[in-house]
């Protein structure tokens, strides 16, 4: 008989204790990316998601952006499909208004001393050309902080901001950039380059892989020859120079590439933020930094070529997290095999930071 | 901290012992408009559905209307795909046929002596355009009278008939026609129109809510005017003249725009006929009366627009109640915090009238 | 009271112990045609169905087909995605690679000592242009034979081969072929023929019934000439002498039109392919071969008016079956009411040959 053990007869995950990785969910006490600044027009609201909630952002004429529950308390249609007048929102159904604290101001068709409950109001910070809102308990977002983006605000990098909603939980984005095995699916836009990990580290809510790479064959891609400055010399002394680091800190992850000494050539920040109350599909917000080459506008001739590489790799990896997520849904598990040390342990710390699915208070 | 009660922490809806109005299912022992007469031509049949219930019309080439339940005793599929000869339908797969009462009259390859039972047949009547089923208990359908239509028959009127397939359960149209402080809706295509509410009243099967409106900005729109006659002075003296009188009639709703002694100058006739088995979709019916006025033609003249307007006034409606079943769907229930009398009466009535899901025979 | 015993209140499906026919799973200890051969080029990888399972063909340069489980062992992303080399193919994520026995044969960044289990492998075969796989127990592949299929290799006969993904169980194609009563629904195609039964004939796994046709009005179309090699004359004593005969042997199907004592004029083998895992889609295979006229080329330059022939009538077929699904969907079970003898026996035969829903081991 020339059958081998089937992925239908294979060992449940090898989580141990948390179960199914894809069932956990995200840990609302952090604040998440939810909109671009650039979306959000003043005087405009819009609706965004965290796993399921629906939030209205409301950016009044002069003022901060504030975040409201985007369910009227009404009838429950969007706040976000409502006018925004002073420091308020109106709903655009039967008029009723609320002011930031998600307080109803106002029934047009009520005396002012009925006035009903309100919405839920989120606690909500605007950063670096990023709207970020508190999904959890709002008592701890004073003392959780905004994550840092990396090099945005570094005059001596120039970023590209990105994003696409993604149809797969968040845990297969961290996988998929921190097992850099995967450089084998992008051989057709990068070329044959090895891989070689040089070690991990750990701490509370974080971990790092770090790795170093050989060309093995093909040419050096004009998107990677940007990245790195120059165009670099196949020979061996060049090889294994440039070290690339990719760490998952809690929710957020990073990667960057620099020789020892010197600051990264690149330096990316990332954030998957699920959009359904499942956390089966979420919503990436990446910031991806380039350091400026010593010739000025070089970089700003090259950016199109730069921005149309970066895509073609996102959407390989798009494609792959999204069939792994289907494969999930129709075996109604998970059912990986994994046999990376580095991976086994960010999905334990996945496990460990998130909720399990049912847990939520 | 800055929370306020959400709708995750709401008290259920007020409807008391009915449970949640969006799950009572529409009371069958009443005549239901199916079809306009014009999409059915002689010789001709289609299908339509009542709440789950598909129902295929036929009109023979001489004789009325009839309705049988849409599926060959045979093999289940849509007698409404078959051909019609004489008084009877022919199933277009193996050539049953079937008679005006639902009898199996004949199966190509079988003697007269083995013919199986045949299928479910409606009680149908036609009226001023309108094809109607009765899809309750048949015995009844003889006591229950059809509604009155309004002016349609009325020569002093012209008649818009309309409708279209709306998402969502039967009671948010309803609610939606009958709380006019949604006129705030409105307002770029009406102008700001202040409704005040005049009074309610009721009896057994009937709710009705009285209101008038002052303009408080904008211009009279087109449309309006027409639906007015004339071009309405702003001032105080002609403000709060016309009455506007709202009415479900259960399972039917009615809106009159009249001044005291006079004819209405517009007379509305709704019915909202669910479609799938759970009542979560619609088809909409409606004639909308509009009173001739002195000017011979301009009426006619004038047409393209009057339709234009209440296209987009209605699209409007449309967008609203969608997403207020949106919401019900996401929440799994009812969260409306409802604070107008006439409309906690209006729900109070439709859960009465109706039959609470699982309760059916 | 007008209403005739409706599908609502008819009692449950005849087929006695065996439960509903539409429940029945496929019996996977047959040959499965899943591919035609031209859609697999050498060093090439495709993805088929059956019931649910997915499965990598991969044709390597050099040797035969060999069909694997189509889930890496290590994510469960598709090995169809990946790439063939020599005689295995390598997972386009990690690159993990795998043999023609499914082994694990190499994992790019982890020592040979290490390799993790491999996928499935199923038994694989080709003939005629057709690629089989054998989804049962592996064990009695060798001994369940391959069907023969018909004429496709007799050079006196020239075949097409069709195909499509139809939406319903295969049992529906099953009857749909057998109730030559259904003749009726072709005839806008064929004008009007007059099925006679003739009889039936069955055997262990094998049900046959025979029929001839009498045309009772109409002209005979083009492509039904070509099947008969000539233009056939209306009159009586041509009436009932081509026999159409048509087998299930579970699980295909033939239909054959012959003469006594002559060659089929037209041999048509057909297989219902189930896709998804509840076995509610099928794809079709179907090779219809044509025996060749006397006259060289007659049927070559014909063949284009043929395929747009067998096309309308497979499309009417299509969407009847899809119709019956449906309304099978619609009622949660088998409604049917079958009068005639014969299929009844072809769906005892059916619900015998197959697996119970549930009864999978």
């Amino acid at each position: 008989m020339n059958q081998i053990l089937s992925t239908d007869s294979m060992p449940p995950p090898r989580l141990g204790p948390e179960g199914d990785l894809r069932r956990i969910r995200s840990n609302p006490d952090f604040w998440y990316p939810v909109a671009w600044s650039r979306e959000l027009k003043p005087g405009k609201t819009i609706g965004v998601r965290y796993a399921g909630q629906p939030i209205a952002l409301i950016r009044p004429k002069e003022g901060d952006v504030f975040a409201l529950e985007d369910r009227c308390a009404h009838r429950q249609v969007p706040l976000s499909k409502g006018q925004v007048t002073g420091q308020s929102v109106q709903c655009c159904y039967h008029g009723w208004a609320y002011g930031r604290s998600g307080r109803c101001i106002d029934v047009p068709y009520l005396g002012k001393g009925k006035l009903p409950n309100g919405v839920r109001t989120y606690p909500c910070r605007e950063q670096d050309g990023l709207i970020f809102v508190f999904p959890g308990d709002a008592a701890k977002a004073e003392t959780v902080p905004l994550p840092h983006l990396s090099q945005v605000a570094n005059p001596a990098y120039k970023t590209r901001r990105f994003g696409r909603h993604v149809k797969c939980h968040y845990s297969f984005m961290h996988e998929n950039l921190m097992d850099m095995n995967h450089q084998f699916m992008h051989m057709k836009q990068m070329g044959q380059m090895k891989p070689r990990f040089l070690g991990q580290d750990s701490g509370p809510g974080m971990i790092e892989a770090r790795y170093t790479f050989a060309r093995t064959g093909g040419k050096q891609p004009i998107g990677e020859a940007l990245v790195f400055g120059q165009k670099r010399d196949n020979s061996a002394k060049y090889a294994h120079r440039d070290v690339m680091t990719i760490r998952t800190e809690y929710p957020y992850q990073t990667l960057k590439i620099q020789s020892e000494g010197e600051d990264p050539v690149m330096d990316l920040w990332i954030a998957y933020v699920p959009q359904d109350a499942e956390e089966l599909t979420n919503r990436v917000f990446g910031l991806l930094s380039i350091k400026r080459p010593k010739i000025p506008g070089l970089l700003d001739a090259a950016w199109p070529f730069l921005v149309a590489f970066t895509e073609r790799i996102f959407r390989e990896d798009r494609e792959i997290v999204e069939l792994e997520q289907a494969a999930w849904n129709e075996l109604g598990g998970d059912h990986n095999q994994e046999v990376f040390p580095v991976i086994q342990n960010l999905r334990a710390l996945l496990a460990r930071c998130g909720i399990p699915a049912g847990a939520e208070s």
